[in-house]
């Protein structure tokens, strides 16, 4: 089965991004690169809601990475898919279980804000999740975390210091 | 000068309590116990708002701990003081800055949710925080941060791996 991974930068108060999605308070470092390449290797898939899409658009990488596959959630979008991006008008959860547990291939990646991971938390589909968090109380933003229905419980893998002040922590979900 | 610090237990999504207040996944172990300790006998003062004070009350600890005072700011409750609590009806801000400068003493612990820490962090009082994130995300509670006018901009000083999976961070907060 594939795993389903959470994960990014975001500040000490849990936003991932400034109100307007800027991220310039990002530090990085080898250690952070190191983190990066290693994740990549074991995804073959993102998955996205509209509002990280636009951001990542915004961005210069709203064409997807080379050998990904992104899907993004969206009742509104009206682009056509291309090879790397397939917009995905369909209830997230249900797509990601059909995902996980009916697809072959590599680890799945959930990129962006807490609207997206929200619903997958509350299916119960997320398996592991990991955080730089970086030395900053950006005071506001876009929050990695909404609120949800129910308690998520979690088994810590890995607590490292990096450089920069940042602590990189990974846990994994104690499935309901 | 006397340092003002802000901590405590919190989850990973950055809640103190549960909605009403509750703190039953809180995990004690030796680790925790010596950092409470060790924190104790670097204070000599708490303040806290009044909804902290009102949880405070409930689990029995509204009549203050030995050799601390509690300073309590509310514009609404009418209690008289006692010995070990002083009901402040002022502005906590200007209150606090008088006595982390224009007092001798030890360390002033902030205790409780965010409303009363983020108006000190907001006057640039705060010099120290400290938090034991739990491996749990609660879904919904009382928040450790709200959001704030302006980022703080933070240096870590620990970053600890605690038993049970929990992580004891603390930074210095760098002053504007």
């Amino acid at each position: 089965m594939r795993k389903v991974i959470f994960g990014g930068a975001n500040s000490l108060d849990n936003f991932i991004a400034r109100p307007d999605g800027t991220v310039d308070w990002l530090l990085s470092s080898k250690d952070v690169q190191e983190i990066m390449k290693e994740t990549w290797k074991t995804i073959d898939t993102i998955v996205m809601g509209r509002k990280t899409y636009e951001i990542a658009e915004r961005m210069g990488a709203g064409g997807g990475h080379s050998g990904i596959k992104t899907y993004v959630f969206s009742r509104t979008i009206t682009k056509p898919n291309t090879k790397k991006v397939i917009f995905v008008n369909d209830d997230a959860a249900a797509f990601v279980r059909r995902l996980k547990h009916e697809t072959e291939g590599q680890d799945i990646c959930v990129m962006g804000g807490g609207v997206l991971a929200k619903s997958l938390f509350e299916a119960d589909l997320i398996d592991e999740i990991g955080f730089n968090i970086h030395p900053v109380l950006l005071g506001s933003g876009i929050p990695l975390f909404h609120e949800m229905s129910r308690q998520i419980d979690l088994k810590l893998k890995e607590c490292r210091q990096l450089s920069k002040g940042c602590v990189y922590l990974t846990y994994k979900v104690k499935h309901a």
